[in-house]
């Protein structure tokens, strides 16, 4: 066998109703991920491509948030009506759903310092 | 900000105590993911390495696994007494710790076609 193509990493970390950074699973993030995974399964990517869901991803304010890796594309704001795009354009087609990237500067990696 | 620099997944999932494949959970995943999550944080690494609790990752049998990307190695086998050498040598060295990768034909992803 071999690693999967793409593995999509959907945060699921509630924080409870009232926090004030928001949270994915409060936005819905459970439901997106079972869409995610059952359309990918649909899709005929099981063992090609892998959806699972993960802790916090430290994207809280954008959520629901998820990260396609290797290619470590970040997107934010993803809901129910954009599982189908995400699994056909980037999934299967290898190219990221531009409009729900988030750009680098918005992420909350710490830069690497300068050699 | 920027992306993570490297971002750990480990398994979380819990078959229950008498499922045939066994699980990670039931082989101390928990106690394994807070003690990277801890040891990351104390060796500086907020922000620089993401360490997160995942669903099930396929690779059952070889529980505890993780996977670490965007460089993708996976482990297996993984139990606390690892946990300080993975930080070390391949969170902050860049260094895949050997002994505990799981090889590339052992993992369930499915290898592309030929072209």
């Amino acid at each position: 066998m071999a690693k999967f193509q793409r593995h999509l990493f959907l945060c699921i970390h509630d924080r409870g109703p009232d926090h004030p950074k928001g949270c994915c699973a409060r936005k819905g993030s459970l439901e997106v991920a079972e869409a995610l995974k059952r359309g990918a399964y649909e899709r005929g990517l099981k063992r090609v491509v892998r959806v699972n869901k993960a802790g916090c991803l430290d994207q809280c304010a954008r959520g629901v948030t998820c990260v396609v890796y290797p290619e470590a594309v970040w997107y934010g704001g993803v809901t129910l009506a954009d599982v189908d795009e995400i699994i056909e354009r980037h999934l299967v087609g290898g190219e990221p759903v531009e409009r729900l990237v988030i750009p680098d500067h918005l992420l909350t990696g710490k830069p690497v310092d300068p050699v």
